[in-house]
């Protein structure tokens, strides 16, 4: 429970995909703070026994639930919503922190080269949970973030949940952490904030489609910017975001060419045939692996007509 | 002078653009350590007290010398050239080390947006090479690094230095520091290694299209790994590669849509937007700026249809 916070809303308020007719969960005035309980992305589908059966039975209209919407006073097309991201509390299960990773067919960077469901599930310590362990060898450093986390589109109907937009929602940004202020557009009246998919540690691209997918609480508080600017969502990060990863240096891949999109796919790939080779991984398990904490940046954007994408390895997940 | 070094490749040891016809500067055992003394990219048509009038002028013709080529003994097709990266020594002209940062019309991400030439001249002191200064207030970390490295390609003839391509050349990888090493895919017998286009710092994507472009000597060593499967470069770096960015946090802007080069445009152009509105910048100057110091990274890449890139502007530039 959070002492300091004015609301908490619990996990039975959520909601699936962005909708601006939904009815508020809340009505908050700016400067409150609130708890959200947060599901896993697989709304519960998945838990800590769960085997890579259950991964082929999974519901997709059950995917990425959210809790909200709030609806914050006073908030109009044209603001900006100022999102204080406070803290974030694993939920334990079964005795233990835990989280899952999982390649679902049809869903990731390599989805051509790896069709067959697969399941990785993480435990961890909720009280540190500085490191994650993956198999019997390596250890993932824990962030957690929200992937998920919006406020409501100015066009009417459904949306779907698993494109983000300007007005945020599935951002998958791994810096959305503690600490971190995150400023979005609000496109309606109240805004109608949500947030969920809670992350225990992600690498820049979410190359296999999953990070390590936990459900979380998570203290937020809220402010109001009026009438200021904004085309897509910015945040500020109160200090280093790499620092549990780079102690050891990199191990780095690239693709080079005149497609970026071809080049994050070559880098991966490549990063992929690395681990394979260096450790007798499996390349499945490679694919999940570092999309928990292997980064991909653009190097060069500008020496046409071809860019260079690298895909960043932390080498202290095995040292 | 390098003490250690078992040759040295002068300045006027340099060629343009790439040719495996072109006769090698050295031919060189493995295991052999080199000192390559690189010019600067504009080839010393910019100088400590050049204008924006000399970028009018400059010489397409004479952009991008690299130093060699080197011919390794034994290197054969299919090898793998290892390249451990010692050190770099900034080169002092007008009593101090210094460098260049340029707007150059049609060359940039936002080339569209800057038709206008203009240009920064940074001067730092090469004893102590830990910040560049920016006008009266910002200070830019350097990361001394070679922004050309690569191998001839097997493709017969003369091939433009700009792109970078599968055995190298003009990477602009902002990692390829001192203590870096780099394997790079061998195409033609004895490799014909050169190297050029020192860079103080710069940001992942090098978005205006130039570093902090500094003249420098820089030691690399050389080994073969025979017969290894390498589709593109890659490297492994012995430590933190963002600690003299990252002290004070990052600003962070994103860019959200199907296209992932829309996508580092927006975010690029939303970072150019904040520092011209909190800190008084001109555009083209937040746009050089960003170009030295800021990081491109992808976010997610797999909330189809909408991935997210985000660009990463270090604090402790102006604090």
């Amino acid at each position: 429970m959070c002492k300091a916070c004015d609301y908490t809303i619990h996990g039975a308020q959520h909601h699936f995909g962005w909708d601006n007719s939904l009815v508020p969960a809340e009505t908050v005035a700016p400067g409150s703070t609130i708890e959200f309980h947060c599901h896993d992305s697989s709304a519960g589908q998945l838990g800590p026994s769960s085997t890579v059966e259950d991964v082929k039975t999974l519901d997709f209209g059950k995917i990425n639930p959210v809790s909200g919407p709030i609806y914050v006073e006073g908030a109009k097309p044209g603001d900006v919503l100022k999102v204080t991201i406070d803290s974030f509390t694993p939920r334990e299960q079964e005795g233990s922190a835990w989280g899952w990773t999982a390649n679902i067919p049809g869903f990731g960077l390599l989805a051509d080269q790896f069709e067959d469901p697969a399941l990785t599930i993480w435990k961890y310590d909720a009280a540190s949970p500085d490191k994650a362990l993956w198999g019997s060898e390596g250890k993932v450093g824990l962030k957690p973030f929200c992937g998920t986390i919006g406020v409501a589109p100015a066009e009417a109907g459904p949306h779907s949940i698993v494109p983000p937009r300007r007005v945020g929602g599935n951002l998958d940004i791994r810096d959305l952490a503690a600490g971190t202020t995150l400023y979005l557009p609000v496109e309606v009246e109240g805004a109608l904030f949500s947030v969920g998919d809670t992350h225990a540690a992600q690498g820049d691209g979410e190359v296999c489609g999953t990070a390590i997918e936990s459900p979380m609480n998570c203290v937020l508080s809220f402010d109001l910017i009026k009438n200021e600017t904004l085309k897509f969502p910015r945040f500020t990060t109160p200090g280093p975001v790499t620092r549990h990863l780079d102690t050891a240096g990199y191990e780095v891949t690239t693709g080079i060419g005149p497609d970026l999109m071809s080049g994050a796919r070559d880098a991966v790939s490549g990063m992929i045939d690395l681990l394979c080779a260096q450790r007798g991984m499996s390349a499945v398990d490679a694919y999940m692996l570092v999309s928990t904490c292997g980064d991909l940046r653009i190097s060069e954007i500008v020496d046409m007509p071809n860019w260079v994408v690298s895909f960043y390895f932390p080498r202290n997940v095995f040292e």
